[in-house]
C-alpha cells in the first residue's frame, strides 16, 4: 500500500472550502488516477468557529498559519490565503525552506516573489506548483511549461480577469457603461467591494507575468508590465468598436522581441473571428503563438471555487504521482532578465476616441495632430452630440509605430476642444 | 553534464521530416527546458533515397523499422509509420519489451491496441506517450490525463478531424454540396485521395476512443463507437441549420451514464454561441465537462507537420525531464471494462431531413410516423422543390429518447414517398 500525500491547507475561504469539498466528493477517482490517496491533515484560517458546510473535526487546527510548514505528516502545503507579501509569503519561505512541497493559487505573490520561491524549491528538491494562479482551472500553466514546451513561444495573450470580461460582455449586451454595471456586479458578488484590482487590470498583470516567465524562460517582470484597467471605456466605445467589427476585451499580451520583452494590460479591440472575442461572461482564455504548433487556445472558467480547485488538486495530482519539476519550466538559474521592450517601437493599429466640444475646427485640430506625429487614418467617425453636449469624434488608424500614436495625443493634451481624456485601444492583430 | 534523450525515429513522411526540423530549430530552447539535449541517433523509412530536404546523413539509417527497439544508443524509439498493425504495432511491441520508451501519433494503433500496449510499458517500467495522436497539436491527451485529473468528468467531446471540418466550414461558407468540395480538398492536398477514414467518421472515432479512456478510466473500446460521417450531409442541411441558429460539426462525443458508456461520431447541430461552431477551417478542439472546473476547452491546429511535430516533441520533453507514469492515468489493470450504453435510452433534440417527393400526403405519412413513435415535433420547414423534383422537409424535434426517433424513421423506411434515405442529425446540447 503507497503512503496516502498529506496536505497541510492554510486558508480556508471559497476555495480552500472547494479544496475540502473536492478531495471529498472525488475521493476514490483520484486515488486512482493520483496512485495514492490525497488527505488533508492539518488546516488554519482565520477563524475556527465560521461555519463553512465542512466538517472541520477530522483536521489539526492550528491558529499559527506559518506552524503547517512544520506539521510533522504534512507532505505538502497549500496556500489559499492570498495577498503578495505577509502570512502567505511568510508560510511559503517557511514550507520550501523546510523541505515541503508548495502549492499556491496566488497570483500577487507569485507575480512579486516567483523567482525567490522557484530557488528556494529547488533548493530543497522539491515541488513549486501554481495551476490556479493564472486563469483559475485552465490548464495554461502546463500548456505552456509542458503542452507547448517544443515550441519558441512568438506571443502568449488571453482574457485573465473574470470580473473585467464579465462587466464587458455585459456592457456589449446590454449597451450599458461602466459604473452601472459594475455596481450591479458587485451587488451579485461578481465583484469584489474594492474592485481596483480588477478594474485596474492588476490582477491580470499579476497573471500575464507568470505566463510571459514559461513562455519566455524569463524572470518573473511584474513591474514590466504597462498596466491600463478598463474604468474609462464607454457604452459607446463598445457599440463603435461593434460597428467595425470589433468586441473589446482587456486583454494581457506578453511577446518576445528584438529589443526586449513587451508586456501589458489594456483594452483591446479584438476581432469578431478571434477566439477571445467570443470569450464572454466571465470565462478566461489564453492564446499562446508556437512557431511549430501554431495558435493553440484554452477557455474556461478562471475563478470561483471548483475551478480553482480543480486546478489546485491537479497540481496535487501531479505530486502524488511524481511528475513534476522546475517551476518555470527550466532552472531558476536558467531564466534570463530581458530589457523591457520600447512599446513605441511596436507596430499596431489603434482605435482612438475624443470626447470634444461641439465647435468649429476641432476635427481639424485632430486631424492635424495626427498627421503632426505621422499617423495615418484608417476611418474616423463623428456621431451626433451626446446628452451632456460633447460630440464623441472615434477614429481607426492604419498599422504604424505607437510612438506615433502617443505623439498625436501628447499634442492634444490641454487643448481646449477636448472634453477629457482622450482613449486609446489597441487593434488585436 | 547530463545525457542526451537519443531517439529513434521510424517514418519520415510529413510528421516525421518535421520532427526533424523541430528539434534542429528550437535545439537550444528545448535542451533549456528538458535540462538536456534531445538528439535523434537513427532513422528509418521506406525510401532512403528521396529527398527530404533534410540532411539524413548523420543519423544510423536502417531499412528495417523493427531493428530500432533494439539500436544500443536509442533511449526511445518514435513511431511516425501510421497503421493499427503491421510494422507500427511490430515496432511498437519490440521497443516496449525491449525495455525502451515509446511516443507515436498513431490513433488507429491506440484505438485498436492501446490496452496491450499500456500493459507491456508497465511491465517493462517505461513510457508509452501519444499526444500527437488526438488533436495534433492540441495538448488534450495532457488536458485530460493531468489538467482535468481532478475532476470526474461528465462528458468529453469535440472536432476530433480538421478534413471533415474543413470540408463542412467550405460547404457553409460558399454555400456548396459535399461532393464538390471535397474533390477542391483533395486537389489542394488538405484530403487523401481515399478519404474514407476521415469523410467516414473512422478517423475521429480512433481519437474519441482514445479521450474516453482517458476521461473515464475506461479500456479503449474502439468497437463500441457508433460512427456516422459527413458524406450524406446536404449544402441544404446546413443552410437550414443556419436558419435555425446552428452549425453543422462533425462531433465525437463520449459520456459515461447510468447504463455504461456512451460513445458516439456523429454530425451534429452545434448551437452558435457555442465554442465548437466557432471552431472552422481545419482547426480541432476538445471540451471536457468536468464536476468542479465546468466547461474546459482547447482549440489548435489538429493536424500537419508543425503542430503534429510540436506534440510529439512534447512527449520526448516530459520523458527527457522524467514526468511521465501510466498512459491511461492510471494502471492497465485498473481500467475498467464498462457496457456499452443504449443509444436508445438517450435524450436529446433531433435534426431530420427528409427528401420527399411532391405529392399529397407526404407530410401527413411523416408527421403520422413521428406521432406513432412518440415524437414530438418542435419544427417543421418544407421548402420549394429542389432542382431534381424532390422537396426538402427539416424537422426539428423536442427532446425525447432516441429510440422514439429511431423508431419514426423505421416506420417510414421503403416508403414511397421518401427519395433517399433520411438524415438524421443530433442536436448538441
Amino acid at each position: 500500500m503507497v503512503e496516502p500525500l498529506r496536505i497541510a491547507l492554510a486558508g480556508l475561504g471559497t476555495v480552500g472550502g472547494g479544496v475540502v469539498r473536492l478531495l471529498d466528493t472525488n475521493r476514490d477517482l483520484i486515488e486512482r488516477r493520483a496512485g495514492r490517496a490525497i488527505e488533508i491533515v492539518a488546516v488554519s484560517a482565520r477563524d475556527r468557529t465560521k461555519d463553512r458546510g465542512i466538517d472541520l473535526s477530522r483536521f489539526d487546527w492550528t491558529d499559527d498559519t506559518s506552524a503547517l510548514a512544520h506539521h510533522p505528516r504534512a507532505d505538502v502545503v497549500v496556500e489559499l490565503i492570498g495577498g503578495s507579501d505577509g502570512p502567505a509569503l511568510t508560510l511559503a519561505r517557511a514550507t520550501l525552506s523546510a523541505g515541503k512541497a508548495f502549492v499556491t493559487a496566488n497570483k500577487a505573490m507569485l507575480a512579486h516573489h516567483g523567482l525567490e520561491l522557484a530557488q528556494a524549491a529547488e533548493a530543497s528538491g522539491v515541488a513549486l506548483k501554481f495551476e490556479a494562479a493564472v486563469a483559475g482551472g485552465v490548464p495554461v500553466v502546463k500548456g505552456l511549461r509542458e503542452g507547448a514546451a517544443a515550441n519558441a513561444i512568438d506571443r502568449v495573450y488571453g482574457i485573465l480577469n473574470g470580473t473585467c470580461n464579465f462587466t464587458l460582455s455585459k456592457m456589449e449586451a446590454e449597451n450599458r457603461d461602466f459604473a452601472e454595471v459594475l455596481a450591479e456586479a458587485q451587488a451579485l458578488g461578481f465583484a469584489e467591494a474594492d474592485p481596483s484590482f480588477d478594474i485596474d487590470g492588476i490582477d491580470a498583470a499579476h497573471k500575464l507575468s507568470i505566463l510571459a516567465s514559461l513562455a519566455f524562460g524569463t524572470q518573473p517582470a511584474f513591474g514590466d508590465v504597462a498596466i491600463t484597467g478598463i474604468r474609462h471605456v464607454l457604452g459607446a466605445d463598445i457599440a463603435e468598436a461593434a460597428a467595425l467589427g470589433y468586441r473589446v476585451r482587456l486583454v494581457g499580451v506578453a511577446e518576445a522581441g528584438a529589443s526586449g520583452l513587451f508586456q501589458r494590460v489594456h483594452p483591446h479591440l479584438v476581432p469578431i473571428d478571434h477566439p477571445l472575442a467570443h470569450t464572454t461572461g466571465s470565462l478566461n482564455a489564453v492564446v499562446a503563438d508556437g512557431n511549430f504548433v501554431g495558435r493553440l487556445f484554452f477557455q474556461g472558467r478562471g475563478a470561483g471555487d471548483g475551478p480553482t480547485a480543480s486546478a489546485v488538486v491537479a497540481d496535487l495530482i501531479d505530486i502524488a504521482r511524481g511528475e513534476y519539476g522546475a517551476p518555470y519550466a527550466m532552472p531558476a538559474a536558467a531564466l534570463t532578465r530581458p530589457a523591457t521592450a520600447d512599446a513605441g517601437d511596436r507596430r499596431s493599429r489603434a482605435y482612438l476616441r475624443f470626447a470634444v466640444v461641439d465647435k468649429v475646427g476641432v476635427l481639424a485640430e485632430i486631424a492635424a495632430a495626427m498627421r503632426d506625429a505621422g499617423v495615418s487614418i484608417e476611418s474616423l467617425i463623428q456621431r451626433g452630440a451626446s446628452p451632456d453636449g460633447h460630440v464623441l469624434v472615434a477614429i481607426v488608424t492604419h498599422e504604424g509605430p505607437e510612438r506615433c500614436v502617443a505623439a498625436a495625443l501628447e499634442k492634444l493634451r490641454g487643448s481646449q476642444s477636448l472634453a477629457g481624456e482622450p482613449m486609446w485601444m489597441h487593434i488585436l492583430a
